[in-house]
Protein backbone atom coordinates (compact mmCIF):
# COMPACT_ATOMS: atom_id res chain seq x y z
CA UNK A 1 0.00 0.00 0.00
CA UNK A 2 1.23 3.51 -0.85
CA UNK A 3 0.17 6.98 0.17
CA UNK A 4 0.95 9.70 -1.92
CA UNK A 5 1.37 12.51 0.94
CA UNK A 6 2.97 15.81 1.34
CA UNK A 7 3.66 16.35 5.48
CA UNK A 8 1.79 19.81 5.92
CA UNK A 9 -1.71 18.41 3.74
CA UNK A 10 -4.38 18.17 6.25
CA UNK A 11 -6.29 15.75 3.82
CA UNK A 12 -3.21 13.92 4.26
CA UNK A 13 -3.01 13.91 7.89
CA UNK A 14 -6.46 12.73 7.48
CA UNK A 15 -5.66 9.50 6.22
CA UNK A 16 -2.24 8.97 7.68
CA UNK A 17 -4.09 8.97 11.19
CA UNK A 18 -6.87 6.35 9.56
CA UNK A 19 -4.28 4.11 8.62
CA UNK A 20 -2.51 4.30 11.99
CA UNK A 21 -5.69 3.66 13.95
CA UNK A 22 -6.32 0.72 11.74
CA UNK A 23 -2.58 -0.48 12.16
CA UNK A 24 -1.92 -0.98 8.67
CA UNK A 25 1.58 0.24 7.14
CA UNK A 26 2.29 1.76 3.74
CA UNK A 27 5.21 3.36 2.07
CA UNK A 28 4.89 7.38 2.22
CA UNK A 29 5.53 9.15 -1.62
CA UNK A 30 6.26 12.56 -0.63
CA UNK A 31 4.79 14.96 -3.30
CA UNK A 32 5.94 18.55 -2.29
CA UNK A 33 3.58 21.12 -3.08
CA UNK A 34 5.95 23.79 -2.91
CA UNK A 35 9.36 22.59 -4.70
CA UNK A 36 9.34 22.53 -8.49
CA UNK A 37 6.45 24.93 -9.02
CA UNK A 38 4.66 21.99 -7.09
CA UNK A 39 5.46 18.58 -7.78
CA UNK A 40 1.73 17.76 -7.55
CA UNK A 41 1.30 19.42 -11.03
CA UNK A 42 3.56 17.78 -12.98
CA UNK A 43 3.75 15.31 -15.24
CA UNK A 44 4.68 12.47 -13.07
CA UNK A 45 2.00 13.01 -10.58
CA UNK A 46 -0.47 14.50 -12.45
CA UNK A 47 -0.44 10.92 -14.06
CA UNK A 48 -1.06 9.50 -10.80
CA UNK A 49 -4.22 11.95 -10.15
CA UNK A 50 -5.28 14.29 -13.10
CA UNK A 51 -6.76 16.04 -10.01
CA UNK A 52 -3.18 17.13 -8.96
CA UNK A 53 -4.28 17.07 -5.80
CA UNK A 54 -3.09 14.89 -2.70
CA UNK A 55 -3.45 12.17 -0.86
CA UNK A 56 -3.79 9.51 -3.28
CA UNK A 57 -3.67 5.87 -1.80
CA UNK A 58 -2.98 3.03 -4.16
CA UNK A 59 -3.74 -0.50 -3.49
CA UNK A 60 -3.32 -4.05 -4.93
CA UNK A 61 -3.74 -2.17 -8.60
CA UNK A 62 -6.63 0.40 -7.48
CA UNK A 63 -6.28 4.64 -7.28
CA UNK A 64 -7.93 6.08 -4.52
CA UNK A 65 -8.64 10.00 -4.64
CA UNK A 66 -10.17 12.32 -2.05
CA UNK A 67 -9.29 11.73 1.49
CA UNK A 68 -12.98 11.11 2.56
CA UNK A 69 -13.68 8.22 -0.25
CA UNK A 70 -10.23 7.00 0.86
CA UNK A 71 -11.15 6.47 4.63
CA UNK A 72 -14.36 5.05 3.37
CA UNK A 73 -12.61 2.65 0.96
CA UNK A 74 -9.96 1.54 4.34
CA UNK A 75 -13.35 1.04 6.13
CA UNK A 76 -15.24 -1.21 3.52
CA UNK A 77 -11.27 -3.72 3.08
CA UNK A 78 -9.92 -3.38 6.42
CA UNK A 79 -13.41 -3.01 8.92
CA UNK A 80 -11.60 -3.47 12.26
CA UNK A 81 -11.38 -1.27 13.86
CA UNK A 82 -14.56 0.58 12.62
CA UNK A 83 -14.23 4.21 12.26
CA UNK A 84 -17.57 4.29 11.22
CA UNK A 85 -20.34 3.16 14.21
CA UNK A 86 -22.64 0.66 13.59
CA UNK A 87 -26.18 2.58 13.36
CA UNK A 88 -27.26 4.64 10.23
CA UNK A 89 -27.66 7.69 12.26
CA UNK A 90 -24.52 7.58 14.22
CA UNK A 91 -23.00 7.04 10.78
CA UNK A 92 -24.47 9.89 9.32
CA UNK A 93 -23.70 12.08 11.87
CA UNK A 94 -20.09 10.91 12.04
CA UNK A 95 -19.85 11.67 8.24
CA UNK A 96 -21.64 15.04 8.61
CA UNK A 97 -19.38 16.15 11.36
CA UNK A 98 -16.49 15.13 8.96
CA UNK A 99 -18.12 17.00 5.99
CA UNK A 100 -18.66 19.60 7.91
CA UNK A 101 -14.69 20.29 8.14
CA UNK A 102 -14.03 18.96 5.02
CA UNK A 103 -16.76 20.99 3.29
CA UNK A 104 -16.68 24.16 4.64
CA UNK A 105 -13.50 24.46 6.40
CA UNK A 106 -10.71 23.30 4.52
CA UNK A 107 -11.85 23.95 0.72
CA UNK A 108 -11.52 27.96 1.56
CA UNK A 109 -8.03 28.17 2.73
CA UNK A 110 -6.02 25.42 0.70
CA UNK A 111 -2.91 26.55 -0.82
CA UNK A 112 -4.23 27.53 -4.59
CA UNK A 113 -7.31 29.25 -3.29
CA UNK A 114 -4.61 31.37 -0.88
CA UNK A 115 -2.69 32.10 -4.30
CA UNK A 116 -5.98 33.13 -5.75
CA UNK A 117 -6.07 35.86 -3.32
CA UNK A 118 -2.86 37.03 -3.08
CA UNK A 119 -1.96 36.41 -6.91
CA UNK A 120 -4.84 37.29 -8.97
CA UNK A 121 -6.83 39.29 -6.38
CA UNK A 122 -3.72 41.36 -5.35
CA UNK A 123 -4.85 40.88 -1.64
CA UNK A 124 -2.71 42.11 1.31
CA UNK A 125 -0.88 39.03 3.61
CA UNK A 126 -3.14 41.04 5.90
CA UNK A 127 -6.28 40.22 4.18
CA UNK A 128 -5.30 36.98 3.41
CA UNK A 129 -5.07 35.90 6.97
CA UNK A 130 -7.79 37.32 8.27
CA UNK A 131 -9.53 35.40 5.00
CA UNK A 132 -7.93 32.46 6.63
CA UNK A 133 -9.16 32.75 10.31
CA UNK A 134 -12.97 33.94 9.22
CA UNK A 135 -13.70 30.53 7.70
CA UNK A 136 -11.73 28.42 10.34
CA UNK A 137 -13.54 30.34 13.46
CA UNK A 138 -16.85 30.25 12.02
CA UNK A 139 -16.60 27.15 10.92
CA UNK A 140 -14.98 25.37 13.75
CA UNK A 141 -18.12 27.36 16.08
CA UNK A 142 -20.53 25.66 14.22
CA UNK A 143 -19.08 22.58 14.87
CA UNK A 144 -18.44 22.94 18.20
CA UNK A 145 -22.41 24.02 18.67
CA UNK A 146 -23.12 20.63 17.38
CA UNK A 147 -20.38 18.50 19.84
CA UNK A 148 -21.20 20.44 22.92
CA UNK A 149 -24.91 20.04 22.97
CA UNK A 150 -25.18 16.66 20.83
CA UNK A 151 -25.79 13.60 23.44
CA UNK A 152 -23.80 11.35 21.16
CA UNK A 153 -20.30 13.00 22.07
CA UNK A 154 -18.48 11.26 24.24
CA UNK A 155 -14.55 11.53 25.09
CA UNK A 156 -14.08 11.81 20.83
CA UNK A 157 -16.47 13.39 18.64
CA UNK A 158 -18.72 10.62 18.63
CA UNK A 159 -19.09 8.30 21.75
CA UNK A 160 -15.54 6.65 23.09
CA UNK A 161 -13.85 5.79 20.21
CA UNK A 162 -12.00 7.53 17.63
CA UNK A 163 -13.95 7.98 14.22
CA UNK A 164 -13.97 9.46 10.92
CA UNK A 165 -15.12 12.68 12.89
CA UNK A 166 -11.87 13.01 14.23
CA UNK A 167 -9.66 11.58 11.39
CA UNK A 168 -10.63 15.59 10.33
CA UNK A 169 -10.93 17.84 13.41
CA UNK A 170 -7.35 16.78 14.29
CA UNK A 171 -5.91 18.53 11.45
CA UNK A 172 -7.87 21.44 10.93
CA UNK A 173 -7.01 22.15 14.37
CA UNK A 174 -3.45 21.80 13.52
CA UNK A 175 -3.82 24.42 10.46
CA UNK A 176 -5.94 26.93 12.46
CA UNK A 177 -3.01 26.73 15.06
CA UNK A 178 -0.66 27.69 12.38
CA UNK A 179 -1.90 30.32 11.70
CA UNK A 180 -2.89 31.60 15.01
CA UNK A 181 -7.15 31.24 14.94
CA UNK A 182 -8.58 31.91 17.94
CA UNK A 183 -9.56 28.67 19.48
CA UNK A 184 -10.97 30.51 22.85
CA UNK A 185 -14.54 29.86 21.45
CA UNK A 186 -14.12 25.65 20.66
CA UNK A 187 -13.39 24.13 24.19
CA UNK A 188 -15.28 20.79 23.82
CA UNK A 189 -13.44 20.65 20.18
CA UNK A 190 -10.22 21.42 21.83
CA UNK A 191 -11.14 18.88 24.42
CA UNK A 192 -11.88 15.75 22.11
CA UNK A 193 -8.78 17.43 20.56
CA UNK A 194 -6.44 17.09 23.16
CA UNK A 195 -7.53 13.05 23.50
CA UNK A 196 -6.93 12.69 20.57
CA UNK A 197 -3.12 13.87 20.30
CA UNK A 198 -2.99 11.67 23.66
CA UNK A 199 -2.96 8.61 21.29
CA UNK A 200 0.18 7.41 19.15
CA UNK A 201 -1.76 6.91 15.89
CA UNK A 202 -2.64 10.60 15.89
CA UNK A 203 1.11 11.70 17.00
CA UNK A 204 2.50 9.55 14.25
CA UNK A 205 0.18 11.05 12.00
CA UNK A 206 1.25 14.76 12.42
CA UNK A 207 3.12 16.61 9.94
CA UNK A 208 6.61 17.04 12.57
CA UNK A 209 6.43 13.21 12.31
CA UNK A 210 6.70 12.84 8.64
CA UNK A 211 9.68 11.55 6.73
CA UNK A 212 9.36 15.12 4.64
CA UNK A 213 8.91 17.11 7.24
CA UNK A 214 11.45 19.89 6.97
CA UNK B 1 -39.98 12.09 6.40
CA UNK B 2 -38.83 16.10 5.43
CA UNK B 3 -36.48 17.77 3.54
CA UNK B 4 -35.16 21.33 4.80
CA UNK B 5 -34.61 22.86 0.84
CA UNK B 6 -34.26 25.56 -1.41
CA UNK B 7 -34.81 25.45 -4.88
CA UNK B 8 -31.43 26.88 -5.90
CA UNK B 9 -29.27 25.06 -3.26
CA UNK B 10 -27.13 23.00 -5.05
CA UNK B 11 -26.61 20.90 -1.97
CA UNK B 12 -30.32 20.33 -1.50
CA UNK B 13 -30.85 19.22 -5.10
CA UNK B 14 -27.87 16.38 -5.23
CA UNK B 15 -30.46 15.17 -2.06
CA UNK B 16 -33.47 15.43 -4.32
CA UNK B 17 -32.32 13.85 -6.69
CA UNK B 18 -31.23 11.04 -4.84
CA UNK B 19 -34.81 10.62 -3.02
CA UNK B 20 -36.31 10.55 -6.56
CA UNK B 21 -34.00 7.86 -7.99
CA UNK B 22 -35.24 6.03 -5.19
CA UNK B 23 -38.86 6.83 -5.69
CA UNK B 24 -39.34 8.25 -2.10
CA UNK B 25 -41.69 10.66 -1.13
CA UNK B 26 -41.50 13.75 1.24
CA UNK B 27 -42.18 16.74 2.71
CA UNK B 28 -40.31 19.98 1.30
CA UNK B 29 -39.92 22.66 3.68
CA UNK B 30 -38.46 25.47 1.98
CA UNK B 31 -35.52 27.92 3.85
CA UNK B 32 -34.97 31.16 1.76
CA UNK B 33 -31.48 31.75 1.89
CA UNK B 34 -32.35 35.61 0.68
CA UNK B 35 -35.86 36.67 2.38
CA UNK B 36 -35.63 37.82 6.26
CA UNK B 37 -31.99 38.26 6.14
CA UNK B 38 -31.39 34.94 5.19
CA UNK B 39 -33.86 31.99 7.19
CA UNK B 40 -31.48 29.47 7.64
CA UNK B 41 -29.71 32.44 10.08
CA UNK B 42 -33.04 32.75 11.99
CA UNK B 43 -33.67 31.18 15.63
CA UNK B 44 -36.24 28.62 13.99
CA UNK B 45 -33.77 27.05 11.48
CA UNK B 46 -30.74 27.66 13.42
CA UNK B 47 -32.21 25.17 16.01
CA UNK B 48 -32.84 22.18 12.99
CA UNK B 49 -29.51 23.03 11.74
CA UNK B 50 -26.97 25.13 14.39
CA UNK B 51 -24.51 25.17 11.02
CA UNK B 52 -27.24 26.99 9.32
CA UNK B 53 -27.43 24.81 5.52
CA UNK B 54 -29.60 23.47 3.74
CA UNK B 55 -30.24 21.09 3.34
CA UNK B 56 -31.36 18.77 6.40
CA UNK B 57 -33.35 15.25 6.34
CA UNK B 58 -35.59 14.22 8.88
CA UNK B 59 -36.34 10.94 9.07
CA UNK B 60 -37.94 8.60 11.95
CA UNK B 61 -36.64 11.35 14.53
CA UNK B 62 -33.35 11.70 13.41
CA UNK B 63 -31.97 14.53 11.79
CA UNK B 64 -28.80 14.27 9.10
CA UNK B 65 -26.98 17.18 7.47
CA UNK B 66 -24.55 17.78 4.79
CA UNK B 67 -25.69 16.25 1.49
CA UNK B 68 -23.48 13.44 1.01
CA UNK B 69 -24.24 12.51 4.79
CA UNK B 70 -27.99 12.22 3.98
CA UNK B 71 -27.51 10.42 0.35
CA UNK B 72 -24.81 7.86 2.15
CA UNK B 73 -27.89 7.39 5.40
CA UNK B 74 -30.20 7.06 2.06
CA UNK B 75 -28.04 4.41 0.28
CA UNK B 76 -27.87 2.56 3.75
CA UNK B 77 -31.50 3.09 5.34
CA UNK B 78 -33.46 2.62 1.50
CA UNK B 79 -30.90 0.27 -0.83
CA UNK B 80 -32.21 0.03 -3.75
CA UNK B 81 -32.19 1.12 -6.17
CA UNK B 82 -28.46 1.79 -5.18
CA UNK B 83 -26.45 4.49 -5.92
CA UNK B 84 -22.93 3.22 -4.95
CA UNK B 85 -22.01 0.19 -6.93
CA UNK B 86 -21.17 -3.39 -4.92
CA UNK B 87 -17.30 -3.27 -5.33
CA UNK B 88 -14.91 -1.11 -3.02
CA UNK B 89 -12.66 0.43 -5.23
CA UNK B 90 -15.81 1.47 -7.38
CA UNK B 91 -17.44 2.98 -4.16
CA UNK B 92 -14.62 4.75 -3.95
CA UNK B 93 -14.29 5.86 -7.76
CA UNK B 94 -18.06 7.28 -6.91
CA UNK B 95 -17.38 9.05 -4.11
CA UNK B 96 -13.66 10.71 -5.09
CA UNK B 97 -15.94 11.97 -7.97
CA UNK B 98 -18.50 13.02 -6.02
CA UNK B 99 -16.26 15.27 -3.59
CA UNK B 100 -14.47 16.66 -6.48
CA UNK B 101 -17.51 18.55 -6.78
CA UNK B 102 -18.54 18.76 -3.12
CA UNK B 103 -15.25 19.43 -2.03
CA UNK B 104 -13.16 21.27 -4.62
CA UNK B 105 -15.81 23.35 -6.63
CA UNK B 106 -19.10 23.98 -4.54
CA UNK B 107 -17.39 25.36 -1.45
CA UNK B 108 -16.06 28.21 -3.37
CA UNK B 109 -18.65 29.45 -4.89
CA UNK B 110 -21.48 29.43 -2.03
CA UNK B 111 -23.73 32.31 -1.16
CA UNK B 112 -21.54 33.33 1.81
CA UNK B 113 -18.06 32.93 0.38
CA UNK B 114 -19.36 35.82 -2.35
CA UNK B 115 -20.78 37.87 0.18
CA UNK B 116 -17.61 37.55 1.92
CA UNK B 117 -15.79 38.67 -1.59
CA UNK B 118 -18.34 41.95 -2.33
CA UNK B 119 -19.26 43.00 1.45
CA UNK B 120 -15.57 42.08 3.12
CA UNK B 121 -13.19 42.30 0.84
CA UNK B 122 -14.95 45.04 -1.61
CA UNK B 123 -14.11 42.87 -4.74
CA UNK B 124 -16.32 43.62 -7.75
CA UNK B 125 -18.90 42.00 -9.23
CA UNK B 126 -16.73 41.26 -12.65
CA UNK B 127 -14.22 39.85 -9.82
CA UNK B 128 -16.50 37.92 -8.15
CA UNK B 129 -17.84 36.42 -11.16
CA UNK B 130 -14.48 35.65 -12.49
CA UNK B 131 -13.69 33.78 -9.25
CA UNK B 132 -17.09 31.63 -9.09
CA UNK B 133 -15.96 30.80 -12.88
CA UNK B 134 -12.59 30.59 -12.09
CA UNK B 135 -13.24 27.46 -9.79
CA UNK B 136 -16.12 25.79 -11.91
CA UNK B 137 -13.70 25.28 -14.86
CA UNK B 138 -10.62 24.35 -13.46
CA UNK B 139 -12.44 22.10 -10.61
CA UNK B 140 -14.65 20.73 -13.84
CA UNK B 141 -11.91 20.38 -16.20
CA UNK B 142 -10.33 18.08 -13.50
CA UNK B 143 -13.11 15.78 -13.25
CA UNK B 144 -13.42 15.57 -17.10
CA UNK B 145 -10.12 14.55 -17.29
CA UNK B 146 -11.24 11.43 -15.43
CA UNK B 147 -14.37 11.17 -16.63
CA UNK B 148 -12.93 11.23 -20.21
CA UNK B 149 -10.35 8.89 -20.00
CA UNK B 150 -11.10 6.33 -16.99
CA UNK B 151 -13.01 3.27 -18.13
CA UNK B 152 -15.77 3.30 -15.62
CA UNK B 153 -17.17 6.07 -17.06
CA UNK B 154 -20.27 4.42 -19.03
CA UNK B 155 -23.46 7.07 -19.88
CA UNK B 156 -23.33 7.99 -16.12
CA UNK B 157 -19.92 9.11 -14.78
CA UNK B 158 -19.81 5.12 -13.43
CA UNK B 159 -21.30 2.61 -15.70
CA UNK B 160 -24.54 2.95 -17.03
CA UNK B 161 -26.91 3.66 -14.24
CA UNK B 162 -26.80 6.75 -12.32
CA UNK B 163 -24.72 7.05 -8.79
CA UNK B 164 -23.90 9.84 -6.10
CA UNK B 165 -21.36 11.05 -8.56
CA UNK B 166 -24.25 12.04 -11.37
CA UNK B 167 -26.34 13.55 -8.13
CA UNK B 168 -23.73 15.67 -7.63
CA UNK B 169 -22.35 16.34 -11.35
CA UNK B 170 -26.03 17.93 -12.68
CA UNK B 171 -26.20 20.42 -9.85
CA UNK B 172 -22.44 21.42 -10.12
CA UNK B 173 -23.68 22.17 -14.12
CA UNK B 174 -26.95 23.99 -13.31
CA UNK B 175 -24.95 26.36 -11.18
CA UNK B 176 -22.02 26.53 -14.34
CA UNK B 177 -24.65 27.31 -16.93
CA UNK B 178 -26.38 30.19 -14.82
CA UNK B 179 -23.23 31.85 -14.02
CA UNK B 180 -22.10 31.47 -18.12
CA UNK B 181 -19.18 29.59 -17.31
CA UNK B 182 -17.53 27.68 -20.25
CA UNK B 183 -18.35 24.35 -20.53
CA UNK B 184 -16.61 23.64 -23.83
CA UNK B 185 -13.97 21.99 -22.43
CA UNK B 186 -15.82 19.36 -20.93
CA UNK B 187 -17.65 17.29 -23.49
CA UNK B 188 -18.02 14.53 -21.43
CA UNK B 189 -19.09 15.66 -18.64
CA UNK B 190 -21.56 17.40 -20.72
CA UNK B 191 -23.47 14.69 -22.10
CA UNK B 192 -23.75 12.50 -18.92
CA UNK B 193 -25.41 15.57 -17.53
CA UNK B 194 -27.81 15.30 -21.00
CA UNK B 195 -28.42 11.54 -20.05
CA UNK B 196 -29.65 12.53 -16.93
CA UNK B 197 -31.65 15.24 -17.55
CA UNK B 198 -33.36 12.77 -19.72
CA UNK B 199 -35.08 11.29 -16.34
CA UNK B 200 -37.65 12.26 -14.24
CA UNK B 201 -36.03 11.81 -10.94
CA UNK B 202 -33.42 14.41 -12.15
CA UNK B 203 -36.12 16.66 -13.91
CA UNK B 204 -38.60 16.57 -10.71
CA UNK B 205 -35.31 17.61 -8.62
CA UNK B 206 -34.18 20.82 -10.53
CA UNK B 207 -34.49 24.18 -9.41
CA UNK B 208 -37.39 25.36 -11.77
CA UNK B 209 -39.46 22.54 -10.95
CA UNK B 210 -39.42 22.94 -6.71
CA UNK B 211 -42.93 24.15 -4.56
CA UNK B 212 -40.99 27.22 -3.50
CA UNK B 213 -38.98 28.53 -7.19
CA UNK B 214 -39.31 32.14 -8.16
Amino acid sequence: MKLYTYFRSSAAFRVRIALNLKGMSYEAIPVHLLRDGGQHRGAAFSAVNPQQLVPVLEDEGHRVMQSLAIIEYLEETRPEPRLLPADAPGRARVRSLALAIGCEIHPLNNLRVLRYLTDVLDLSDEQKNRWYRHWVETGLAAVERRLSTEAETGSFCHGDRPTIADCFLVPQVFNAQRYQCDLSAVPTLMRIHGQCMGLEPFKRAEPAAQPDAE
